[in-house]
């Protein structure tokens, strides 16, 4: 599925970067509800409260989102923000808009002054390219990503249907020069803005926010959920199928980035199952999916469990060593306080796998929280001890 | 200074490493006050519990504190801890002590059993050849160190020396594997138990609490502070000069640990000045010292400043990117909510130095904190990806 009722997209080249296209738009000319999950880095891209601010002038209602990409905007200051102005008057004029009815978010180097120039001079081009397809908003939306990263859903309600496509960018749950995740998933559904920001906040908490492949969260850090409201009313009747579509294309979008995350050999999924309550297990998953040593002893195909434990028992938290297990794939590592006795001939066989489970079950309360991460290798090293 | 007044020092190869010195000796004849600052994390190994269990029942009297090295004795369950007693049962007997006079702490691979035979045979060699130079009891502790890392300072009180000699180990703040520092600190200053708690605390907080190679605090990490009670009294009006002492001892165990970091190129220096609080600093501290994209970025000599930044500002805190400054060296880079206009040629050339000074100033309040880390390097992949 590449395109959804309501929407229109186009990417173009138009001279922030050398060649590849880095002017992406998204469109909807009847007006769609809008609703997004920033940042909260300290440092935040001037893109955030620009963005912020007019969702909540024009009460969720927006006709247009511009992306650039090869440029974040982002420690720019006033000039930053005086930018985005421009870009958005240029855009609201070529598209007749009205004032806060579109929003620029920016993607790319930090700490660089915007380019104008070639951002004004692109718009005639890019609003008259704009057609249902979203392939090229997704090749203008991309940095450092080696593939293209699209998700798609439709659910029957009461026979008719509820579509849902999704594309993201960020090949890193953050590299701040680069200006890390951008999503934006899109559905026909009709829906009011307060369920809309509920339905994401749903989402992007077992999707966006359980993925990692460096700890740290960007300037620029937007997911936004737009609804055309071409199609089926979402009440109470059909809400829940409706958040469970939003979120499977939305852990679908998160798991893509973590595929290509930035060097990666491995796809390490991490259950932390049965913990006291959400927040606890979450912290544990983070704990665990950041841990250098972790990552490093994934990328050497070395069944390091004792690691693994380490990182977990690191951060304050209820786990008894005692009532811990831990399991690497279908193998038990750990339990009653002390190792097992697993053959490591098996283990290091497991090891050599691509994608590598581990869960560690508190049993301590009913919490579960699942997450994903990459491991770290010497690419991770050169792609971002050479990066300019 | 490689002797202190009321200590003896052996360090053996009795059989746990292939050929290296795996056990060393820490011995006060005449009992030393004994106080520690131990590991929080959850999965500690046993010697943590017995260690801080026999400091209560002996009312922090001691007289020795045997440790070995190529075994954590960790996640090993209550086989674990009857290996402590068997091996504490060994020593009492040959040097004659009561129970409850001493210690037993290991570093080395994580979740293997304690070979307790090779230990047992070697505690006659071990006492026979205790002296009063510290070299081969620092041997004796070393796990992936690649140098002997000692510390001494002499104050003058009313004329009347104070000496101090600490020895540590730790190559990487953690490895979980290689089961990380161990300190030990001693003085022969005459000292009650809970004013060498006090300072003990007070120095580790600025040092061993200020270092960070990759953010994992280990299952066996130990800083003992010992005072043989052999020269001046501490008092109220020497307090101050006998805190600063032990510090500042401390202060160059933690940098020798950084400079021996794993893979490590560069030393990194960072102050977080003018924080709301001290919690505050030391949270933004870490955030920064801790982050991949940093490490890497020093590694690769890329003055990449927006990492700094943004790895500090993903964070909960109070700061305001329009008070905060950063500093690489001499030269702002930041301030007013913008970067500065320094020449790439200039930051590029200050990126090749060895010793990498970075200050964010965020002109809150008044709380400083000065920390130091290492790089991230391809050898730190290496180290830890082939480990076994």
């Amino acid at each position: 599925m590449k395109t959804i009722k309501g929407f229109k997209f186009a990417g173009i080249h138009c001279g922030i970067k050398k060649e590849k296209k880095d002017l992406g738009l998204i469109y909807c000319e009847k007006g769609a509800t809008c609703v997004g999950v920033f940042t909260k880095n300290k440092f935040a891209s001037p893109t955030i409260s620009s963005a912020k601010q007019i969702l909540n002038k024009n009460s969720n209602k927006l006709n247009a989102v511009i992306v650039n990409s090869g440029n974040a905007n982002c420690l720019t200051g006033a000039e930053g923000l005086k930018n985005i102005n421009t870009v958005l008057d240029s855009l609201n004029s070529e598209l007749k808009l009205n004032e806060n009815s579109s929003l620029n978010l920016s993607t790319g180097i930090i700490g660089r002054p915007l380019p104008i120039t070639p951002i004004k001079n692109g718009m005639n081009k890019l609003v008259a390219e704009l057609s249902e397809n979203v392939d090229d908003f997704i090749k203008a939306i991309m940095t450092t990503d080696t593939f293209e990263k699209i998700a798609s859903k439709t659910v029957l309600v009461d026979g008719q249907k509820i579509n849902v496509l999704g594309v993201t960018k960020g090949s890193g749950m953050i590299q701040p020069n680069m200006a890390t995740m951008l999503a934006f998933i899109m559905t026909d559904a009709t829906v009011d803005a307060k369920t809309l920001q509920e339905t994401l906040n749903y989402a992007v908490n077992s999707s966006f926010n359980a993925i990692t492949v460096d700890s740290d969260s960007s300037t620029n850090d937007t997911c936004l959920l737009l609804a055309s409201n071409a199609g089926v009313k979402i009440n109470n009747s059909n809400l829940a199928i409706f958040k469970d579509a939003i979120q499977e294309v939305s852990v679908e979008l998160a798991k893509l980035i973590i595929r290509d995350g930035e060097g990666a050999t491995k796809f390490i999924t991490i259950k932390i199952n049965n913990a006291s309550n959400e927040q606890e297990a979450k912290n544990i998953f983070y704990a665990i999916a950041n841990s250098p040593l972790v990552k490093t002893a994934i990328f050497g195909e070395n069944p390091n469990f004792g690691r693994i434990l380490s990182s977990a028992g690191k951060i304050n938290s209820n786990i008894d060593p005692d009532k811990t297990t831990l399991w690497l794939g279908e193998y038990l590592l750990y339990e009653n306080g002390s190792i097992t006795n697993q053959e490591k001939q098996v283990l290091d066989k497991y090891m050599k796998n691509k994608e590598i489970n581990i869960t560690l079950d508190l049993h301590l309360g009913n919490s579960c929280v699942t997450g994903w991460t990459s491991d770290l290798s010497h690419d991770y090293v050169d792609i971002n001890a050479d990066y300019n």
